[in-house]
């Protein structure tokens, strides 16, 4: 970062700033899942994440692959969001005792997380295909539809199993 | 917090634990959001945040209006989720000297900045109708509505008058 200069000059470099910043996100994601399988005690909710965290290291493939197309290195960058998104993650779910009440804490911050990666890749899809990226675009679609599908498998976790019972 | 016993042990201290991070969260945006008007340079992305400010104050009266149904003091309680994705916005526009590619880095950031509040609306939302809190509910609908109007604005901003011609 340039203590007299802007580093971000083009929607190039801005592209290639949120591609790293997610990538570091995704590596955060992988490190925190396991922790939310532990915790979790409802059976779907329990696979749910199991599942996702198999998504995940394909989802970090995908960048790796993005970050080849356009003969970079694959790199993070700090991202204070995801941290502060999984340090609040952490702070709520160990105040839980209750096993159904720690469920739907643990859905209500993964979806935090889901929603985070949604509009990052969101933006990213966007940005790709205005740069007629298509091959970057299309893997970056696909990580985003699976994202989106990761969230509304929370939705239907928590409301067909999780907030009745534990309400 | 306690330091030997669990602060939340049932699905009413986690609603009420949810609300107050988003009752800070909101207060935070607030802050915010002048300084993101003031970066801005597209005519339809500043209005967009000015007028995105006036709906942020209903939603923090919207708060308290549930904090008072629920004969609670309005107050909030760190969310530190908010404080990295705001935190993210400074240093990343901080890093822009190009005009329309900054309005696309601000429109990114206030994207991931309504897509953790719509998240954590619909959270609240469906625990206050799951408690049979219609009053609620009916007033958190109203403003998850706002939040996903705002992204949906902020989209079509961005992909009809930004992102091309900062390409």
């Amino acid at each position: 970062m340039g203590l007299f200069s802007k580093d971000i000059e083009t929607m190039d470099d801005l592209f290639v700033h949120q591609l790293r910043d997610i990538y570091y996100a995704e590596a955060q994601i992988l490190k925190a899942l396991p922790k939310m399988v532990d915790k979790a005690s409802n059976a779907d909710l329990r696979n749910g994440f199991s599942e996702h965290l198999e998504q995940t290291r394909n989802h970090v493939a995908r960048l790796e692959e993005i970050f080849d197309m356009l003969d970079l290195d694959a790199e993070g960058v700090d991202c204070p969001a995801i941290d502060g998104i999984l340090e609040e993650a952490d702070d709520v779910s160990g105040e839980v005792e209750d096993k159904r009440v720690l469920d739907a804490a643990l859905i209500a911050a993964a979806q935090a997380v889901e929603h985070y990666e949604i509009t990052r890749y969101g933006t990213l899809m966007a940005w790709a295909e205005e740069a007629g990226r298509e091959d970057c675009a299309r893997l970056l679609k696909q990580t985003l539809d699976e994202e989106r599908a990761a969230d509304k498998k929370l939705t239907q976790i928590a409301e067909s199993e999780v907030n009745l019972k534990a309400a």
